[in-house]
């Protein structure tokens, strides 16, 4: 059985694909209303987040667009410090795309859901001409902790929190969705699986261990060198890691240095980085040691010197770096180039120093 | 300048895309922190909604695909009664789509957010591989009031509400989206145009006014013969609609006419129907009237006998209908053909009595 033009014409075709597989699959007392809108419980102060998946292909080793479109939707709610409540799921079928495909993936959604602790409270169908292909867009409310908002309503888990000094943890190996992504199309045989999975029971565990983390962010297409970037330029400070505690899986070193790849521009999903204080450091290292996606995690670099001081410089920016972050001062050539930038570094394992930039460009299309 | 596979690597072309067009037409507080997840205020009771644009073509008389997508996903907030508050869009585009056009459409949804008093709080986008199409989705949450839930978490305007004897108010002319939608696509001349709008207005009006709204959905794809039908099916009760009383323009009636379609089945985008006890019928005409959206609202029907009443018959379903619809007692046939399901009669302008089904198949594929 096939998705023809019908399915998508609001009219009975669709309400028998609803009642067939979504419902079936989904249900639960406030999707089963099929009302206009779910009317739901709420809270004081809530997180709200949208994503579209359009990874290909649609099943690979390690999970399917499903598990993703629930777990990359989930892990940017945890990654705002909420607890993840609602999902929406939007999907856009293509002419041709298969019903028994179709039903695979909402039961991996059902079972992702019901690990994150989310329930899907509305959806929508549409369909499309084309060659089969499914399109999934979920977006996520989940609920705020009372404390946080901090003063002048600015989020206190927020990518500008980071300060001279803090550390940088990462939650394990990295590439690993990638690698297993392009391996399904190139066809290369190896066991490499994606690492998608919900990050919501690492984020749990660090708001009951009650310590104060900066910034937080799910690292996923554009890599971990795109997330230090972003922070970087948030905070407007410098970030050096080290590339010999990067976590790369054997397979996943093999694998991209044959196609040439750097694994920090490599897509995941079920990995986070955490900005906190030094005199934090061991007991998120703990938390996320305890969950099964978070066992490999490890400091790998610090905020530098040149970080934004709001009390010292008032409302300074780029221009008020007071001393360039060191590696600056070798290669007077490097620096000319860079403008004084908030700038990620890598010391390299070989004993050299690198500027790692922003993705620009491709990465790897339809990743997640 | 045209969208290539790079906007959607999640790197610096997406970056720039997003600066370039969605933050700077869309901006708010809210959206210019680009965190993972809004952080916003929140309420006791929430409803959330969502659904995918994917009319084709992407502009058309009377409204875009921008405008189309955060109406539509506000009207499904209205219809439950809800204060429509933020709106994410997740944006698919295909690769070639014109970023001139992108930046048209990002417009529409701005001027039609502002219209509607929403903000859209959080955004995403991807790229595949295609002909230039765009698609949207769009997911809204807005507050509930204080009474929105009744005994046993049911809320108060629900489809299932309807009872023997409420009237059925339409809020104006039917079909003139589809007539729009095929008059471009079929390149028709004529001055046709989608009634695309916001419905926010009439709803707070409703609320403002203290009636009572039983059910209230608006009327989109599908047309009035499905909305009517689920109606039906959820009250389980029969509804009759008077031909002469449900408005078509003249120039859609002669469009449909001609082309042999049945403005029942017709779709719109600025269209509801509310059903309320016939005490409050007066009261909820002037409140449409009162609106642009509104001024053509008139009572179309009426609930019928067989409605299911939960007071007398305990968990009685299709098979409790104590008397048939008196349409049946004319034509022995017909009713054996309909088993004593709840149906939709119309009474047609020359004196006939027609069942009006739900739609099945295609409608016109991408309408919305």
């Amino acid at each position: 059985m096939k998705i023809t033009m019908a399915h998508g014409s609001g009219g009975r075709a669709t309400t028998d694909l609803i009642a067939g597989i979504f419902a079936k699959h989904l249900g639960n007392q406030i999707l089963d209303k099929m009302e206009d809108s779910a009317v739901i419980p709420g809270a004081a102060t809530i997180a709200m987040t949208t994503d579209s998946f359009v990874v290909t292909p649609l099943f690979f080793p390690g999970g399917d667009i499903g598990k993703l479109a629930v777990c990359g939707t989930v892990n940017d709610l945890c990654m705002s410090g909420a607890i993840p409540k609602y999902l929406t799921c939007g999907f856009i079928l293509e002419e041709g795309a298969l019903i028994a495909e179709i039903e695979q993936i909402v039961l991996s959604m059902a079972n992702a859901a019901r690990e994150a602790g989310v329930i899907i409270v509305a959806g929508d169908t549409k369909v499309i001409e084309g060659k089969g292909g499914i399109y999934i867009n979920t977006t996520g409310v989940g609920f705020m902790p009372a404390n946080a908002l901090e003063y002048n309503n600015e989020p206190a888990i927020r990518a500008s929190n980071c300060k001279d000094g803090d550390v940088i943890i990462l939650s394990g190996y990295i590439g690993d969705h990638h690698a297993a992504i392009l391996s399904s199309r190139m066809n290369i045989k190896n066991t490499i699986k994606s690492d998608c999975a919900p990050l919501c029971g690492i984020t749990k565990a660090l708001k009951e261990s009650g310590v104060k983390i900066k910034a937080m962010r799910d690292v996923t297409r554009g890599g971990l060198a795109t997330v230090l970037n972003e922070f970087a330029t948030a905070s407007q400070c410098g970030i050096t890691i080290d590339e010999i505690n990067i976590p790369v899986s054997g397979q996943v070193r093999a694998f991209s240095k044959i196609l040439g790849l750097d694994p920090l521009y490599m897509a995941n999903e079920g990995k986070m980085i955490a900005v906190v204080d030094r005199k934090d450091a061991q007991k998120v290292l703990g938390c996320m040691h305890d969950s099964p996606y978070g066992r490999n995690a490890t400091i790998i670099g610090a905020i530098t010197q040149g970080c934004k001081d709001p009390e010292s410089q008032g409302d300074g920016g780029v221009g008020t770096l007071t001393t360039p972050p060191s590696p600056w001062n070798k290669d007077d050539a490097v620096a000319k180039t860079v403008d004084w930038k908030p700038t990620v570094i890598l010391n390299t394992t070989i004993g050299g120093v690198r500027i790692i930039p922003e993705l620009y460009g491709e990465g790897l299309p339809r990743i997640c």
